[in-house]
């Protein structure tokens, strides 16, 4: 079955990114219980690391692949991320929402840094039984590299093409795609360039944003449009109504 | 890569089956140790729920498939059987083996109560690095049921097939499979009816370790070998030294 919503929650909405391994609980809370306010709406979920997972790949310098010398950052990146993880599926089953947690250490594996392979059955079955599958950026085995770390948000775009859900929405710490100041309502691949800082010469557009707008950007070129929009906007977003945020879409 | 071992820990091993949710943190201490005295040997480690995930099993009737009224039954047996293989993981690490989860409800799917799919890429990763993967008899997605119950001794059949590795070993609380208060050396197709309780009127031969013996002369008859002997031998069985257990063959 297809999911009506995959929902991607930012690393530093569910974190403090200036202060390792600290869990924001108020923001987990408020959002379970937007999600959890919505039983009809079946939905996927993905998060990513934030300050729990991004220190610890950093460290062992996950990103240039892994060998013998720093294999020991596999357990100690991926057992960060999963107590964000645990976090949130504790705080939605608090609320009333049935979820578990779907490690893609466990699922998936890449390829020189992409998804290769990412087991979809026990998803598929959490959806049946109306449990919220809840998947994090992790470090994966990689046929390449050794080890790599795929994104939350590359597992939006894997996810969302194998299940074409009717939405799929980046919860995020900004109100959407920004350009000198303001929201960007639509993105299409007619107007992105325009608001890239090398065209602009505007930093609005940049790092963490710039590659999520690149991955929806590739969605919607295969036929599923996205939202970007601030994580208090969940509910908006989960209804289909306004939530002040970005649209991207094929144009 | 195709593993020297496979090597089943059970459940009555690591828990105390009398008390719910108590770890034998000794008994693991000691096995870890004997792992990781033995660096060279790659190996896959499988290992039961025992008293940590059988009560919640049972509690919420995961045995008779899973639906809409029990499915919160699916984390919390999962969440439970979790922490033991966290406790094992750790051991192995403490102890200077690196070693990492995977858990079958994020792997794995079922089919009536059978594996259906399982994730083997981040299993054969991990053994390319180096790093224990140590998989849980677990609550899974199943595609009849909804949700079912995969044993430790159906993902050894299941793995050892996977992966054709030189030895296969269910470490136990018994020192092998006894007949009239004796270990029976070698068990066969030829030898077995003699001494299954129905046939010889002992109850040496009953229940759990009844299913274990079927599992392994079907993985016997696919041409892998295994063994059955007391937990305190596991070093013994990875020097492929005598056990004292009982070896399963095809005869």
């Amino acid at each position: 079955m297809s999911p009506d919503a995959v929902l991607k929650i930012g690393g530093s909405v569910l974190t403090d990114k200036a202060r390792p391994g600290v869990i924001r609980e108020d923001e987990i809370a408020a959002i379970a219980a937007a999600i959890a306010a919505r039983p009809h709406i079946s939905l996927v979920i993905v998060h990513g690391a934030g300050s729990l997972g991004h220190p610890e790949a950093e460290r062992y310098h996950i990103t240039t692949g892994v060998n013998q010398s720093n294999r020991e950052g596999v357990y100690i990146t991926h057992a960060a991320v999963r107590r964000l993880n645990e976090a949130l599926v504790m705080a939605l089953r608090a609320a009333g929402r049935e979820a578990a947690g779907i490690s893609p250490l466990c699922a998936c594996s890449a390829e020189d840094g992409r998804i290769r392979s990412f087991a979809l059955e026990p998803l598929r079955g959490m959806l049946r039984l109306g449990i919220v599958p809840v998947i994090h950026g992790d470090v994966v085995m990689d046929t390449v590299r050794g080890g790599s770390i795929v994104s939350g948000d590359q597992l939006v775009r894997h996810i969302a093409l194998a299940t074409r859900p009717e939405r799929v929405g980046l919860a995020t710490d900004v109100p959407g795609v920004l350009f000198e100041g303001r929201v960007v309502p639509e993105i299409t691949p007619a107007n992105v360039a325009a608001i890239q800082p090398g065209r602009s010469g505007h930093t609005d557009v940049t790092g963490g944003m710039e590659g999520k707008v690149r991955e929806l950007l590739s969605l919607a070129a295969e036929g599923v449009p996205s939202d970007i929009f601030l994580a208090s906007r969940i509910g908006d977003f989960l209804d289909d109504a306004p939530h002040g945020g970005s649209h991207v879409h094929g144009g």
